[in-house]
């Protein structure tokens, strides 16, 4: 159960400002489901529109980095910190986005690996090679 | 500075059993550097070659998502956990398979997104969706 | 379902050292509920007082903070951490001691920006301002 | 050292999009100062102007909590995240905004027993009190 | 419910690559079973096989540690990053190997203990005293 | 540099709280060092000697665990929570107890494999086996 009321449909409708994200989430998406999460935030408005408002100009407008692969690293973030509701939603949409099982095994393959060594060199406190220092080759300042 | 000793090539040469996953790593890679990571691990080479088995065959061989896409996932995960070596080693290794600038902005874009609504969803503790559980519509079971 | 036994009262009634913990969380609090926590602690009577000791002085006494902002505080760790119970069980006692939904909004809103901007900057491993170093101006040592 | 090219002010001054958000932090905040964290994010302008826009809003202006509150609470994320530079700067920002040293003293007693209970909690495993869930007595739909 | 389906054992026998992982955790373990973690990842035997394979060395065969000690480590590490299937699992094993309630109860205080002043070590960014940074005397190098 | 002031010996010994702490921490551990995270908790003296109480409690007398076993529980607590300065004092005390190289050598493979598998876990939102969740075959109440 969550800490917070679930806004029903009808409780969004009669408030114009979430009423104006939930619409626009069913538009940008194609479907009547407004899922959960919206429905916990709909409580603050202001930060409903700012975060669904980020959501949207990151996830769901063309970018330089693909609708799969957006996904992808979102579930990584998901599964390091243990959000099981992100877990089972951006899975969900990375399988919508055609996701194949060979995919979401790699994907796993990768993520525990990429657990594994993170403890292993935090363990050992491994400084940084300076080869992997250098990224741009111009002096920083202000 | 690191908790354990770096070994150094004439070491690594001296000891068979690391000097094969130095040479592997060096044949791999095809480059002469072996990076400070395994250096550390080398105290121990039965963990050394599994942890490079393990990461060659995810990382560095054929498989359904590609090398770029790998070492996004690798450095979400790197950041999530706030491991400064990982992030630089990987963020590093993705330039070096070709992530643009654009890219890295829009991997930064979707990090930041992702924690945020883990947290706001972790704050919640919004019950999954329905929708997002059918996985595969078969029943579980042993 | 826990890993431990969960103590009843008459369990409890029975064992001293944990009669007198619960007396006293029940004395503190004005109320008759031991919540399942201290339950599951009782097992280890030395941890259950300790814990209850350092709990009651930092939380229940007068302190430079009030008792709303401890509890918010105490909410964005347990975010942080993804801790259900403690998320649950803090939020409720922050609504026990006045926090408002607007209130309850504005947390979640600075909580969810916290955490994007922690992954941005560790994302990108941004140095330190100088300026936020000087927080006393005095020379350390020993 | 980090991932990203830090933007120097002539280069900011370049580009009308990253001037923007620069010239609105100085005004906002009526200093002179834009901190490293900025100059990261600039090679994104997009990214710089929502999460700069989003930090405005949650953190700058008024709202349901005091922004001594809302720094308490960005530094708590700040250290269970482990994020060195956010520590520093909300660190000094709370400091800023009148945080006396007994506050900060309260302050870390209070995140410190937050995550020794969040931990004895998860080892644990217990479940919520049936009392902590009872958040407003509606039933949820949509 | 699980993001993967879980292999039953009719499907197991049907796949010699999953059969033979199955068959010797059941050998190894000398027990019929086989826990729901290795059905979820069977969907990859490539995983499933170096994860195992891995697992068995480390916690399975006589090393430096002995077996109660590893299964007390890596029921601090499931704590500390929240599995609630890893705590559970190891829990049980530690159980299984000999762990007594006095000692699970020392050891929820020193996990306790150790998540109390990580943080306040973490918020207060503690430098490294320069006593505990000379392990081993040896220039490193490479 | 730490966002608190560190309090050298001079200063300890005018301050009777502080100064107490300071002995009984000598005192304990037979040896002239004060470490810098008690210098960092000095400004705080009711934080301080809980703190120290309760570590000298859980770390320093006789308990259920021996004292090795205890200092690998911490580190395993400090790496997964990126501690670098409790990385650093524990792994430094663990070898003034005895840790032989071997025995970290098989504390980071345990490390990195728990790690490893809590991620897949997670990544997987795998159910607890009934199995592991029978404790003590009593119903639980209060």
């Amino acid at each position: 159960m969550s800490t917070v009321r679930l806004w029903t449909d009808q409780e969004a409708e009669a408030d114009p400002a979430v009423k104006a994200v939930f619409d626009d989430i069913r538009a940008t998406r194609r479907s009547d489901v407004v899922n959960t999460f919206w429905r916990g935030l709909a409580s603050d408005p202001a930060t409903l529109k700012r975060t669904w408002d980020g959501l949207k100009a990151v996830m769901a407008e063309p970018g330089a980095l693909d609708p799969l692969t957006c996904e992808l690293i979102y579930m990584a973030v998901s599964v390091a910190n243990g959000c099981s509701y992100c877990i089972h939603s951006h899975t969900a949409a990375a399988r919508a986005k055609g996701m194949t099982e060979a995919q979401y095994g790699h994907f796993l393959a990768v993520v525990g690996m990429a657990n594994q060594t993170n403890a292993l060199v935090t363990a050992m406190q491994i400084p940084v090679d300076e080869a992997f220092l250098v990224s741009d080759g111009r002096p920083t300042g202000r």
